[in-house]
Protein backbone atom coordinates (compact mmCIF):
# COMPACT_ATOMS: atom_id res chain seq x y z
CA UNK A 1 0.00 0.00 0.00
CA UNK A 2 1.62 3.30 -1.23
CA UNK A 3 1.65 5.99 2.07
CA UNK A 4 -1.20 8.10 -0.09
CA UNK A 5 -1.01 11.01 2.52
CA UNK A 6 2.69 12.16 0.96
CA UNK A 7 1.61 12.29 -2.64
CA UNK A 8 0.74 15.05 -4.57
CA UNK A 9 -0.66 16.49 -8.00
CA UNK A 10 0.99 20.00 -8.39
CA UNK A 11 -0.31 22.18 -11.03
CA UNK A 12 2.10 23.57 -13.33
CA UNK A 13 2.09 26.08 -15.59
CA UNK A 14 5.15 27.48 -16.32
CA UNK A 15 5.10 30.57 -13.87
CA UNK A 16 6.89 31.67 -10.93
CA UNK A 17 4.32 30.89 -8.73
CA UNK A 18 3.04 27.02 -9.65
CA UNK A 19 7.13 26.28 -9.69
CA UNK A 20 7.40 27.66 -5.98
CA UNK A 21 4.35 25.66 -5.02
CA UNK A 22 6.09 22.65 -6.55
CA UNK A 23 9.27 22.96 -4.68
CA UNK A 24 7.33 23.89 -1.49
CA UNK A 25 5.60 20.42 -1.99
CA UNK A 26 8.60 18.73 -2.26
CA UNK A 27 10.36 20.32 0.45
CA UNK A 28 7.18 19.20 2.83
CA UNK A 29 8.19 15.63 1.58
CA UNK A 30 5.50 15.40 -0.72
CA UNK A 31 5.84 12.61 -3.59
CA UNK A 32 4.80 14.84 -6.92
CA UNK A 33 3.37 14.57 -9.83
CA UNK A 34 2.79 17.10 -12.00
CA UNK A 35 -0.14 17.93 -14.43
CA UNK A 36 0.40 20.37 -17.41
CA UNK A 37 -2.17 21.86 -19.08
CA UNK A 38 -1.90 22.67 -22.85
CA UNK A 39 -5.35 24.71 -23.45
CA UNK A 40 -5.25 26.70 -26.25
CA UNK A 41 -2.55 29.44 -25.23
CA UNK A 42 -1.67 31.46 -27.75
CA UNK A 43 2.01 30.09 -27.59
CA UNK A 44 3.53 27.12 -26.47
CA UNK A 45 5.77 28.36 -24.11
CA UNK A 46 4.34 28.31 -20.95
CA UNK A 47 4.10 24.25 -21.42
CA UNK A 48 7.70 23.89 -22.49
CA UNK A 49 8.88 25.44 -19.32
CA UNK A 50 6.63 23.57 -17.72
CA UNK A 51 8.22 20.69 -18.79
CA UNK A 52 11.32 22.03 -18.15
CA UNK A 53 10.69 23.33 -15.15
CA UNK A 54 9.45 19.35 -13.89
CA UNK A 55 12.75 17.52 -15.82
CA UNK A 56 14.80 20.03 -13.86
CA UNK A 57 12.67 19.35 -10.30
CA UNK A 58 12.84 15.34 -11.27
CA UNK A 59 9.41 14.75 -10.96
CA UNK A 60 6.87 12.47 -13.48
CA UNK A 61 4.71 14.95 -15.07
CA UNK A 62 1.87 14.62 -17.60
CA UNK A 63 0.71 16.99 -20.32
CA UNK A 64 -2.72 17.38 -20.64
CA UNK A 65 -4.75 18.50 -23.84
CA UNK A 66 -7.79 20.41 -23.59
CA UNK A 67 -10.09 22.59 -25.31
CA UNK A 68 -11.91 25.57 -24.02
CA UNK A 69 -14.11 26.18 -27.44
CA UNK A 70 -15.92 28.94 -26.25
CA UNK A 71 -13.20 30.66 -25.19
CA UNK A 72 -13.89 34.22 -25.08
CA UNK A 73 -10.41 35.35 -22.98
CA UNK A 74 -7.16 37.23 -24.44
CA UNK A 75 -4.94 34.48 -23.72
CA UNK A 76 -6.45 32.16 -25.71
CA UNK A 77 -8.63 34.04 -28.69
CA UNK A 78 -5.84 34.67 -31.33
CA UNK A 79 -8.41 37.87 -32.50
CA UNK A 80 -7.73 39.65 -29.21
CA UNK A 81 -5.08 41.78 -27.91
CA UNK A 82 -3.44 41.17 -24.65
CA UNK A 83 -3.80 44.37 -22.81
CA UNK A 84 -0.81 46.23 -21.47
CA UNK A 85 -2.44 48.05 -18.13
CA UNK A 86 -4.10 46.51 -15.36
CA UNK A 87 -4.88 45.74 -12.01
CA UNK A 88 -0.87 44.61 -11.55
CA UNK A 89 -0.59 48.35 -11.47
CA UNK A 90 -1.85 48.68 -8.43
CA UNK A 91 -0.06 48.69 -4.99
CA UNK A 92 -0.13 45.26 -3.54
CA UNK A 93 -3.36 43.82 -1.69
CA UNK A 94 -5.32 46.26 -3.34
CA UNK A 95 -6.41 43.76 -5.98
CA UNK A 96 -7.68 41.49 -3.64
CA UNK A 97 -9.98 43.87 -2.27
CA UNK A 98 -12.30 44.58 -5.23
CA UNK A 99 -15.87 43.76 -5.57
CA UNK A 100 -17.20 40.89 -7.91
CA UNK A 101 -18.89 43.46 -10.07
CA UNK A 102 -15.73 45.16 -10.80
CA UNK A 103 -14.44 44.69 -14.31
CA UNK A 104 -12.03 41.38 -14.90
CA UNK A 105 -9.05 41.75 -17.23
CA UNK A 106 -9.55 40.33 -20.65
CA UNK A 107 -7.08 37.70 -20.04
CA UNK A 108 -9.12 35.85 -17.58
CA UNK A 109 -10.02 32.31 -19.33
CA UNK A 110 -13.96 31.59 -17.76
CA UNK A 111 -13.47 28.61 -15.44
CA UNK A 112 -9.93 27.68 -16.12
CA UNK A 113 -8.65 27.13 -12.70
CA UNK A 114 -11.79 25.09 -12.09
CA UNK A 115 -11.40 22.86 -15.32
CA UNK A 116 -7.49 22.53 -13.93
CA UNK A 117 -8.28 21.21 -10.66
CA UNK A 118 -10.91 19.05 -11.49
CA UNK A 119 -8.85 17.07 -14.14
CA UNK A 120 -6.61 17.15 -11.18
CA UNK A 121 -9.21 15.43 -8.53
CA UNK A 122 -9.85 12.93 -11.35
CA UNK A 123 -5.73 12.37 -11.77
CA UNK A 124 -6.22 11.94 -7.34
CA UNK A 125 -8.97 9.66 -7.29
CA UNK A 126 -7.19 7.41 -10.16
CA UNK A 127 -3.60 7.41 -8.84
CA UNK A 128 -4.90 7.51 -5.16
CA UNK A 129 -2.90 10.58 -4.14
CA UNK A 130 -3.76 12.98 -1.08
CA UNK A 131 -3.77 16.61 -2.04
CA UNK A 132 -3.68 19.03 -5.39
CA UNK A 133 -1.34 21.47 -4.94
CA UNK A 134 -1.99 25.12 -6.79
CA UNK A 135 0.05 28.56 -7.13
CA UNK A 136 -2.77 30.45 -6.76
CA UNK A 137 -2.37 33.88 -4.94
CA UNK A 138 -4.45 36.40 -3.87
CA UNK A 139 -2.25 39.24 -3.20
CA UNK A 140 -0.40 40.66 -6.10
CA UNK A 141 -2.81 38.91 -8.97
CA UNK A 142 -4.68 40.09 -11.68
CA UNK A 143 -8.00 39.95 -9.96
CA UNK A 144 -9.23 36.77 -11.16
CA UNK A 145 -12.70 35.23 -9.17
CA UNK A 146 -10.47 32.26 -9.29
CA UNK A 147 -7.91 32.11 -7.42
CA UNK A 148 -9.61 34.58 -4.07
CA UNK A 149 -9.48 32.63 -0.59
CA UNK A 150 -12.88 32.19 -0.63
CA UNK A 151 -12.79 30.11 -4.27
CA UNK A 152 -9.86 27.75 -3.02
CA UNK A 153 -12.07 27.10 0.77
CA UNK A 154 -14.67 26.22 -1.32
CA UNK A 155 -13.09 23.74 -3.51
CA UNK A 156 -11.56 21.95 -0.75
CA UNK A 157 -14.57 21.39 0.56
CA UNK A 158 -16.06 20.12 -2.64
CA UNK A 159 -12.82 18.00 -3.29
CA UNK A 160 -14.18 15.88 0.40
CA UNK A 161 -17.39 15.38 -0.92
CA UNK A 162 -16.51 14.40 -4.65
CA UNK A 163 -14.07 12.10 -3.99
CA UNK A 164 -13.64 8.65 -2.01
CA UNK A 165 -10.64 9.44 -0.57
CA UNK A 166 -11.05 13.17 0.52
CA UNK A 167 -8.53 14.66 -1.25
CA UNK A 168 -7.33 17.79 0.15
CA UNK A 169 -6.67 21.20 -1.89
CA UNK A 170 -3.85 22.94 -0.63
CA UNK A 171 -2.62 26.79 -2.12
CA UNK A 172 0.53 27.58 -0.24
CA UNK A 173 1.13 30.94 -2.07
CA UNK A 174 -2.22 32.25 -1.23
CA UNK A 175 -1.63 35.24 1.39
CA UNK A 176 1.50 35.31 0.04
CA UNK A 177 2.76 39.18 -2.13
CA UNK A 178 4.80 38.56 -5.19
CA UNK A 179 7.81 39.78 -3.18
CA UNK A 180 7.56 37.06 -0.07
CA UNK A 181 6.98 34.74 -3.39
CA UNK A 182 10.14 35.59 -5.13
CA UNK A 183 12.34 35.75 -1.42
CA UNK A 184 10.72 31.74 -1.02
CA UNK A 185 11.75 30.83 -4.39
CA UNK A 186 15.29 31.52 -4.42
CA UNK A 187 15.08 29.74 -0.59
CA UNK A 188 13.23 26.55 -1.94
CA UNK A 189 16.25 26.74 -5.10
CA UNK A 190 13.67 26.68 -7.78
CA UNK A 191 15.33 27.17 -11.15
CA UNK A 192 13.66 30.84 -11.63
CA UNK A 193 15.44 31.47 -14.73
CA UNK A 194 13.08 28.76 -16.13
CA UNK A 195 10.41 29.95 -15.10
CA UNK A 196 8.01 32.53 -17.55
CA UNK A 197 5.35 34.65 -16.40
CA UNK A 198 4.69 36.43 -19.85
CA UNK A 199 1.29 36.39 -21.56
CA UNK A 200 2.97 36.75 -24.89
CA UNK A 201 5.25 34.28 -26.57
CA UNK A 202 8.00 35.81 -27.19
CA UNK A 203 11.94 35.31 -27.26
CA UNK A 204 11.87 37.40 -24.02
CA UNK A 205 9.31 38.64 -21.91
CA UNK A 206 7.18 41.49 -23.33
CA UNK A 207 7.69 43.25 -19.82
CA UNK A 208 4.56 45.28 -20.32
CA UNK A 209 1.52 42.69 -19.43
CA UNK A 210 0.47 42.18 -16.18
CA UNK A 211 1.83 39.06 -15.68
CA UNK A 212 5.36 40.64 -16.65
CA UNK A 213 4.11 43.91 -14.34
CA UNK A 214 3.35 41.63 -11.02
CA UNK A 215 6.68 39.78 -11.32
CA UNK A 216 8.73 42.70 -12.09
CA UNK A 217 7.36 44.41 -8.62
CA UNK A 218 8.04 41.03 -6.56
CA UNK A 219 11.50 41.17 -7.80
CA UNK A 220 12.07 44.79 -7.54
CA UNK A 221 10.76 45.12 -3.59
CA UNK A 222 12.78 41.46 -3.06
CA UNK A 223 15.68 43.23 -4.26
CA UNK A 224 16.76 40.60 -6.50
CA UNK A 225 17.66 40.34 -10.12
CA UNK A 226 15.12 38.68 -12.42
CA UNK A 227 17.63 35.68 -14.03
CA UNK A 228 14.97 35.47 -16.67
CA UNK A 229 16.39 37.34 -19.58
CA UNK A 230 14.18 40.78 -20.44
CA UNK B 1 -29.47 42.40 -22.48
CA UNK B 2 -30.35 39.20 -22.93
CA UNK B 3 -32.07 37.74 -19.67
CA UNK B 4 -29.59 35.88 -18.03
CA UNK B 5 -31.58 34.67 -15.32
CA UNK B 6 -33.67 32.35 -17.80
CA UNK B 7 -30.59 31.07 -20.10
CA UNK B 8 -29.10 27.69 -18.85
CA UNK B 9 -26.87 25.09 -19.75
CA UNK B 10 -27.83 20.98 -19.73
CA UNK B 11 -25.71 18.29 -18.89
CA UNK B 12 -26.67 16.01 -21.38
CA UNK B 13 -25.40 12.39 -21.67
CA UNK B 14 -28.42 10.69 -23.69
CA UNK B 15 -29.97 8.89 -20.55
CA UNK B 16 -33.17 9.07 -18.93
CA UNK B 17 -32.33 11.28 -16.15
CA UNK B 18 -30.58 13.99 -18.23
CA UNK B 19 -33.04 14.18 -21.01
CA UNK B 20 -35.59 14.64 -18.15
CA UNK B 21 -33.87 17.46 -16.47
CA UNK B 22 -33.58 19.38 -19.99
CA UNK B 23 -37.60 18.61 -20.66
CA UNK B 24 -38.03 19.99 -16.74
CA UNK B 25 -35.49 23.25 -17.49
CA UNK B 26 -37.84 24.07 -20.53
CA UNK B 27 -40.57 23.31 -18.99
CA UNK B 28 -39.79 26.26 -16.23
CA UNK B 29 -39.08 28.68 -18.90
CA UNK B 30 -35.48 28.43 -19.45
CA UNK B 31 -33.73 28.84 -22.84
CA UNK B 32 -31.65 26.05 -22.51
CA UNK B 33 -27.78 25.07 -24.18
CA UNK B 34 -27.02 21.22 -24.30
CA UNK B 35 -23.38 19.90 -23.54
CA UNK B 36 -23.02 16.89 -24.43
CA UNK B 37 -19.50 15.13 -23.44
CA UNK B 38 -17.26 12.58 -25.94
CA UNK B 39 -15.12 11.20 -22.91
CA UNK B 40 -13.43 7.94 -24.46
CA UNK B 41 -16.80 6.09 -23.84
CA UNK B 42 -16.21 2.33 -24.84
CA UNK B 43 -19.22 2.91 -27.28
CA UNK B 44 -20.28 6.33 -28.97
CA UNK B 45 -23.83 5.43 -28.58
CA UNK B 46 -24.82 7.76 -25.55
CA UNK B 47 -23.46 10.75 -27.70
CA UNK B 48 -25.62 9.49 -30.97
CA UNK B 49 -28.81 9.78 -28.67
CA UNK B 50 -27.80 13.06 -26.80
CA UNK B 51 -27.60 14.39 -29.98
CA UNK B 52 -31.19 13.22 -31.19
CA UNK B 53 -32.88 14.25 -27.93
CA UNK B 54 -31.23 17.77 -28.31
CA UNK B 55 -32.82 17.96 -31.74
CA UNK B 56 -35.90 16.71 -30.81
CA UNK B 57 -36.17 19.26 -28.27
CA UNK B 58 -35.12 22.00 -30.52
CA UNK B 59 -32.30 23.02 -28.51
CA UNK B 60 -28.60 24.03 -29.45
CA UNK B 61 -26.07 21.44 -28.63
CA UNK B 62 -22.21 21.05 -28.26
CA UNK B 63 -20.13 18.32 -28.22
CA UNK B 64 -16.80 18.61 -26.52
CA UNK B 65 -13.96 15.62 -26.76
CA UNK B 66 -12.50 15.43 -23.62
CA UNK B 67 -10.17 12.82 -22.80
CA UNK B 68 -9.36 11.77 -19.27
CA UNK B 69 -5.92 9.64 -20.06
CA UNK B 70 -6.05 7.60 -16.47
CA UNK B 71 -9.30 6.37 -16.67
CA UNK B 72 -9.33 3.57 -14.72
CA UNK B 73 -12.89 3.11 -15.04
CA UNK B 74 -14.32 -0.17 -16.90
CA UNK B 75 -16.82 1.99 -18.62
CA UNK B 76 -13.38 3.63 -20.57
CA UNK B 77 -10.80 1.44 -19.91
CA UNK B 78 -11.31 -1.80 -22.51
CA UNK B 79 -10.01 -4.33 -20.67
CA UNK B 80 -12.33 -4.40 -17.64
CA UNK B 81 -15.61 -5.80 -17.87
CA UNK B 82 -18.71 -4.03 -16.98
CA UNK B 83 -19.96 -5.44 -13.78
CA UNK B 84 -23.87 -7.15 -14.09
CA UNK B 85 -24.10 -7.18 -10.02
CA UNK B 86 -24.35 -4.20 -8.40
CA UNK B 87 -25.96 -1.34 -6.19
CA UNK B 88 -28.85 -1.75 -8.74
CA UNK B 89 -30.35 -4.38 -7.09
CA UNK B 90 -30.70 -3.07 -3.50
CA UNK B 91 -33.45 -1.78 -2.22
CA UNK B 92 -34.87 2.04 -3.48
CA UNK B 93 -33.53 4.22 -1.18
CA UNK B 94 -30.55 1.87 0.46
CA UNK B 95 -27.85 3.46 -1.63
CA UNK B 96 -28.09 6.15 -0.17
CA UNK B 97 -27.12 5.42 3.28
CA UNK B 98 -23.69 3.90 1.98
CA UNK B 99 -20.51 4.93 3.40
CA UNK B 100 -18.15 6.30 1.78
CA UNK B 101 -15.75 3.86 2.60
CA UNK B 102 -17.80 1.33 1.24
CA UNK B 103 -17.29 0.02 -2.42
CA UNK B 104 -18.04 1.77 -5.46
CA UNK B 105 -18.54 -0.02 -8.62
CA UNK B 106 -16.10 -0.06 -11.15
CA UNK B 107 -18.06 1.71 -13.09
CA UNK B 108 -17.17 5.07 -11.35
CA UNK B 109 -15.13 7.41 -13.79
CA UNK B 110 -13.21 9.26 -11.37
CA UNK B 111 -13.64 13.01 -10.89
CA UNK B 112 -16.09 12.56 -14.03
CA UNK B 113 -19.18 15.24 -13.33
CA UNK B 114 -16.85 17.93 -11.92
CA UNK B 115 -14.95 17.80 -15.17
CA UNK B 116 -18.19 18.27 -16.24
CA UNK B 117 -19.38 20.89 -14.16
CA UNK B 118 -16.33 22.88 -14.50
CA UNK B 119 -16.81 22.52 -18.61
CA UNK B 120 -20.52 23.95 -17.93
CA UNK B 121 -19.00 26.40 -15.33
CA UNK B 122 -16.79 27.57 -18.14
CA UNK B 123 -19.91 27.66 -20.91
CA UNK B 124 -22.38 29.97 -18.24
CA UNK B 125 -18.97 32.67 -18.05
CA UNK B 126 -18.43 32.94 -21.49
CA UNK B 127 -21.99 32.84 -22.62
CA UNK B 128 -23.70 34.96 -19.80
CA UNK B 129 -25.71 31.60 -18.66
CA UNK B 130 -27.12 31.98 -15.40
CA UNK B 131 -27.80 27.63 -14.11
CA UNK B 132 -26.02 24.62 -14.51
CA UNK B 133 -28.89 21.66 -14.71
CA UNK B 134 -27.27 18.35 -13.86
CA UNK B 135 -29.74 15.37 -13.93
CA UNK B 136 -27.79 13.14 -10.55
CA UNK B 137 -29.64 11.32 -8.54
CA UNK B 138 -28.91 10.03 -5.14
CA UNK B 139 -32.15 7.56 -4.76
CA UNK B 140 -31.78 4.80 -7.29
CA UNK B 141 -28.58 5.60 -8.01
CA UNK B 142 -25.04 3.45 -8.44
CA UNK B 143 -23.72 4.92 -5.99
CA UNK B 144 -20.85 7.60 -7.24
CA UNK B 145 -19.62 10.10 -4.65
CA UNK B 146 -20.58 12.91 -7.16
CA UNK B 147 -24.15 12.68 -7.42
CA UNK B 148 -25.01 12.80 -3.84
CA UNK B 149 -26.69 15.84 -2.01
CA UNK B 150 -23.72 17.03 -0.03
CA UNK B 151 -21.53 17.40 -3.40
CA UNK B 152 -24.19 18.89 -5.23
CA UNK B 153 -24.58 21.41 -2.56
CA UNK B 154 -21.15 21.64 -1.92
CA UNK B 155 -20.45 22.63 -5.89
CA UNK B 156 -23.37 24.85 -5.61
CA UNK B 157 -21.55 27.02 -2.92
CA UNK B 158 -18.23 26.68 -5.38
CA UNK B 159 -20.25 28.09 -8.52
CA UNK B 160 -21.04 31.30 -6.71
CA UNK B 161 -17.29 31.92 -5.61
CA UNK B 162 -15.79 31.14 -9.40
CA UNK B 163 -17.97 32.63 -11.45
CA UNK B 164 -18.39 36.57 -11.56
CA UNK B 165 -22.03 35.80 -12.45
CA UNK B 166 -23.24 34.14 -9.49
CA UNK B 167 -23.71 30.78 -11.39
CA UNK B 168 -26.41 28.47 -9.86
CA UNK B 169 -26.20 24.55 -9.63
CA UNK B 170 -29.49 22.56 -9.93
CA UNK B 171 -30.27 19.04 -9.96
CA UNK B 172 -34.08 18.39 -9.94
CA UNK B 173 -33.91 14.87 -9.82
CA UNK B 174 -31.75 14.96 -6.88
CA UNK B 175 -34.24 13.44 -4.55
CA UNK B 176 -36.53 11.41 -6.81
CA UNK B 177 -36.65 7.79 -7.17
CA UNK B 178 -36.71 5.73 -10.33
CA UNK B 179 -40.30 5.40 -10.64
CA UNK B 180 -41.10 9.23 -10.05
CA UNK B 181 -38.32 10.30 -12.74
CA UNK B 182 -39.65 7.65 -15.22
CA UNK B 183 -43.83 9.70 -14.51
CA UNK B 184 -42.10 12.90 -14.50
CA UNK B 185 -40.41 12.11 -18.29
CA UNK B 186 -44.03 10.78 -19.35
CA UNK B 187 -45.71 13.87 -17.86
CA UNK B 188 -43.18 16.13 -19.82
CA UNK B 189 -42.99 14.18 -22.79
CA UNK B 190 -39.72 13.33 -23.14
CA UNK B 191 -38.64 11.54 -26.01
CA UNK B 192 -38.40 8.49 -23.51
CA UNK B 193 -37.66 5.91 -26.61
CA UNK B 194 -34.86 8.25 -27.53
CA UNK B 195 -32.51 7.78 -24.17
CA UNK B 196 -30.40 5.35 -23.56
CA UNK B 197 -29.02 4.03 -20.24
CA UNK B 198 -27.06 1.12 -20.66
CA UNK B 199 -23.52 0.97 -19.76
CA UNK B 200 -22.99 -1.14 -23.11
CA UNK B 201 -23.10 -0.01 -26.88
CA UNK B 202 -25.35 -3.16 -28.41
CA UNK B 203 -27.97 -2.58 -30.67
CA UNK B 204 -30.21 -3.07 -27.61
CA UNK B 205 -29.58 -2.40 -24.22
CA UNK B 206 -28.32 -5.31 -22.19
CA UNK B 207 -30.86 -5.74 -19.79
CA UNK B 208 -28.36 -6.75 -17.16
CA UNK B 209 -25.84 -3.80 -16.16
CA UNK B 210 -26.44 -1.61 -13.19
CA UNK B 211 -27.83 0.90 -15.46
CA UNK B 212 -30.12 -1.20 -17.31
CA UNK B 213 -31.22 -2.87 -14.10
CA UNK B 214 -32.22 0.80 -12.26
CA UNK B 215 -34.17 1.94 -15.44
CA UNK B 216 -36.13 -1.32 -15.56
CA UNK B 217 -36.97 -1.09 -11.65
CA UNK B 218 -38.03 2.81 -12.64
CA UNK B 219 -40.46 1.28 -15.18
CA UNK B 220 -41.85 -1.70 -13.24
CA UNK B 221 -42.91 1.05 -10.28
CA UNK B 222 -44.13 3.53 -12.69
CA UNK B 223 -46.51 -0.06 -14.39
CA UNK B 224 -45.11 1.55 -17.90
CA UNK B 225 -43.61 -0.26 -20.50
CA UNK B 226 -40.19 0.85 -21.33
CA UNK B 227 -40.09 2.28 -25.38
CA UNK B 228 -36.68 1.75 -25.40
CA UNK B 229 -36.34 -1.40 -26.88
CA UNK B 230 -34.86 -4.49 -25.14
Amino acid sequence: MKNRKKRAVVLLSGGLDSATTLYWAKSKGYKIYALIFSYGQKHGKEVKKAVKIAEKAKVPFTILKIRIPWGSSSLIDKNAEIPQTGTARLPAGQAITQKRSNPVPSTYVPGRNTIFISFALSFCEAEKLSSVFIGANAVDYSGYPDCRPGYIAAFDRLLKEASLGKIKLKAPLLSLSKKEIVLLAFRLKVPVGLTWSCYKGGRYPCGKCDSCLLRAKGFREAGIKDPTKN
